[in-house]
C-alpha cells in the first residue's frame, strides 16, 4: 500500500484525529453538581466579577484556534473549509503531541477579509490563541494585522511565521559552518506568498540588507506593474539596487536562496552561479526547487528541503506549539524579537560538536524542542 | 466545604474541563507523514471532489458546537461570553459522557442576532450540528430558526427543546397514573421565555387543546400590549377562551402546571385551587416555584422540579445527548416528530411495574437512555 493509500484508508478508520474528552469525572450526581449545575454557576460569577479569572478557571488559556477558510490548502490551493478539515485536525494533533496544547478546528465558510476577521474576533472569547492556516495571500496579511491589532490573544500565521522561523534556524546555524556575515550576504528568494514575504521581513530583522524577493515573473522592483499590495510594500525594503530580471539572472552570485515556490525551477547551472559556500532551501513540496544532490553537485554547501526524507527539513513543527506555548504563558502577542528568540532556541537545539552541513536543524521528535522555544520565546517577551 | 467552594476549587484545579486529544499515534515520522502532511492532502482530495465524504475521513459527523452569546447563562442572565465558558465546557462535558460526542465551546462575542447567526453559518464547515446555549429570548428564537433553514446539519437550542422534551416525558407518565387524557386538560405554563414558549408549542403538537401560558403581568391573551413578538404569536394557539388575570387567577381548575420562572411565586393556597389529580412541575432553580412537600400538602399529586435532590428531576441530559447521537447519526433537522418521540423514549425507560408518583422520570445515570433516545429520534426521521 503506498502512502497515499495508507492514509486515507487511517482517516477512513479515525472517522476524525481528534476527540474531546472531559478531564472532569462524572459518575455520579455529586460529580454532575460540581462539574455543571449549579456548581459551575460559581466559577462563572467569579468571570462576571473579573474577566481575567477565565484564565483560572476555564480552559481558554491552553485552547488555541486553528482557524482556516481553506484558500491556500497544502499545495492543493482554494479547496474550501470542508476539504481542509483533514489537514487543521492534523495541525492539532501536533499542538497536542508537542506541546500539550489543546487546539481545535474552525473551518470558515467565507472568504471575504472583513468576515473572516468578524467571525474570529466573535469566536475568541474561548481561546487563548489563534493559528491562521492555509489562507491565501495577500488577504493573510490583513487578516492577521487586523487580528493582532483588535483582539489581545496571541494571534500567528503559521504558515508565514513558523516557515520563516524555522528557515532562520537552519541559517543560523549554517551561518557558524560557513562564516558569513548577514548584512555582507546577497539573499535570492523565490515565491512572494505568504511564506516567501514573511521570511523576508524575518530575515531583514534579523540583520541581512540584501534581499531580492522573485516570484513567476522574477525579480520584485520598485516600479513594478505586475505586484499585489503586499509586494509592492516589500519592495520598498528590498532589493536596494532596484535590479529587474529573471530568477536564472539575479540569483547569479548569491550567498544564500530560499524557495517556497514550485518543482524543478532552479538548475545546477543556476546553483553554479551562486557565490561560495552556498545556501540553499528549496521547500517547494513534495517536489523541491531543486533536488539536494544536484542543489550539491552544482556547487552548494549547506542544502534544507521540506521533506523528511532528506537532511535539513525546514519543518513548522519545530516552531509553532514551542511558540504557542510561549505566547499562551506569557499572554502576549508575538513579536519579532520573540520569532527570533524562537530561531536561536530551535538553532541551539544542535550542539556545536554535533553540527555539519547535513545536521543544521533537529529533527521534529528531537526531545525539548518545544520546551525550549517556550523558554525563549517567554523571555524575549519579558525583556520586551 | 459547600458545594460552592468546592466547585470552585475544582474548576482552578481542571483550569478547563475539556481535552482534545488525538486519536493518531504521532511518534515516528512516517506517522507524521499519514495524520499530517503529504499523505493528509489524499483525504482533503476526496473531500474537495465529493463534499460528503467528510463525514466519512473527519471528525464533522460526531462534532457538535455548544454555541453561546453568554446573555442568559443558568440563572445568572447576561453575564458575557467569558464567564458563560464553565458552562459550555460543562456541556461538552456530558455531550462526551452520555453520547459519546466530541463537543466544543463556541462563546461569541456579540449578541446581535444577525451576526450570531452569520457567524455559526461560518464555522458550521467542521461541525456536525450546532446545540443553542443560553441565549436570552425572544433573539433564540429568530437564530434558530433562522440558522435550522439555512444549515444543512441539526440545529437545536437546548433550553428550549431539551426542557420541552424532558417535561413531556414527565407528563406522558404522570398521565398513566393521573389516568387524564390530554385534550381533556386545562394546563398552565408560566414563564414565557425560551422554555416556556417551547414547551407550549411541544405540547400543543402532542394534543393538549388548552394551555395558558402566563409571564409576569400574567395570563398572555390575544390583544395584550405587554408581550414580545414570539409571546403575540403564541396568544395565538394558546388561551382559547382569551383569559385575562393573575397567575393566581387562572390557576383555578388547571389538571397540569408547569413553572419555568422564579422561586416560590406558588402558595399552597394556588395548588390546591386546581384540579384534582393536579401535576406540578415547578422547575426554578434552584428555588422551585414551590417545593414538593408544599406542593403536595395543597393537593398536587404529582410533582417534579429540576433539582436532583427531589424526586422526578427535570433534566435536560436526559434528553440532549441521545437527540443529537440520533441526528447526528441520520444528519436530518430535529422535527416535533423526532422530539414526541424522543419524550415517548425517555417515558419509556420506566417500566410500568416501576412506574409511580415519585418516579415518572429515569435518573441521569440509568444506563441505555441517550441509546434508546437516538434509536427514537432516527425512527422518527425515517418515517418523516
Amino acid at each position: 500500500m503506498d502512502l497515499k493509500e495508507k492514509a486515507l484508508k487511517q482517516h477512513e478508520l479515525w472517522q476524525g484525529k481528534l476527540e474531546v474528552i472531559s478531564k472532569a469525572k462524572v459518575e455520579t450526581s455529586e460529580d454532575l453538581s460540581i462539574a455543571y449545575t449549579p456548581g459551575v454557576a460559581e466559577p462563572c460569577r467569579k468571570i462576571a466579577e473579573d474577566p481575567e479569572k477565565v484564565y483560572k478557571y476555564t480552559m481558554k488559556g491552553n485552547t488555541v484556534a486553528v482557524v482556516t477558510d481553506g484558500t491556500a490548502v497544502l499545495g492543493l490551493g482554494d479547496i474550501g473549509p470542508e476539504a481542509a478539515l483533514p489537514v487543521m485536525e492534523g495541525k492539532a494533533v501536533l499542538f497536542k503531541e508537542f506541546a500539550g496544547i489543546d487546539a481545535f478546528p474552525i473551518c470558515l465558510d467565507t472568504k471575504d477579509v472583513d468576515e473572516i476577521v468578524k467571525a474570529v474576533k466573535y469566536i475568541a472569547p474561548g481561546f487563548g490563541g489563534i493559528n491562521l492556516e492555509d489562507i491565501s495571500a495577500p488577504r493573510c496579511f490583513e487578516i492577521e494585522e487586523r487580528l493582532k491589532a483588535e483582539l489581545n490573544i496571541p494571534v500567528f500565521h503559521d504558515d508565514q511565521h513558523g516557515t520563516a522561523i524555522v528557515v532562520l534556524a537552519g541559517i543560523i546555524n549554517s551561518l557558524k559552518i560557513v562564516q558569513k556575515k548577514p548584512n555582507e550576504m546577497k539573499v535570492v528568494i523565490n515565491g512572494a506568498g505568504a511564506a516567501g514575504i514573511a521570511i523576508t521581513k524575518l530575515l531583514i530583522k534579523f540583520g541581512f540588507k540584501h534581499i531580492i524577493l522573485c516570484d513567476k515573473p522574477g525579480a520584485i522592483y520598485r516600479g513594478a506593474d505586475w505586484t499585489n499590495p503586499a509586494q509592492t510594500k516589500i519592495a520598498e525594503i528590498t532589493n536596494p539596487d532596484n535590479v529587474k530580471g529573471t530568477l536564472k539572472e539575479v540569483i547569479k552570485g548569491a550567498d544564500l536562496f530560499i524557495g517556497v515556490s514550485a518543482p524543478n525551477i532552479v538548475t545546477e547551472e543556476m546553483i553554479a552561479s551562486m557565490n561560495k559556500d552556498a545556501i540553499v532551501f528549496a521547500m517547494a513540496n513534495p517536489v523541491p526547487e531543486i533536488m539536494p544532490d544536484k542543489a550539491k553537485a552544482g556547487g552548494a554547501r549547506i542544502v534544507g528541503t521540506g521533506r523528511s526524507d532528506f537532511p535539513n527539513q525546514v519543518n513548522n513543527v519545530l516552531a509553532f506549539p514551542g511558540i504557542f506555548k510561549g505566547a499562551l504563558k506569557c499572554r502576549k502577542q508575538i513579536t519579532d524579537k520573540m520569532k527570533i528568540a524562537a530561531a536561536y532556541a530551535i538553532a541551539g537545539m544542535i550542539p556545536e560538536s554535533e553540527l555539519n552541513e547535513e545536521n543544521i536543524l533537529p529533527k521534529p521528535f528531537q526531545p525539548g524542542i518545544a520546551d525550549a522555544v517556550a523558554e525563549a520565546v517567554i523571555k524575549a517577551a519579558e525583556e520586551e
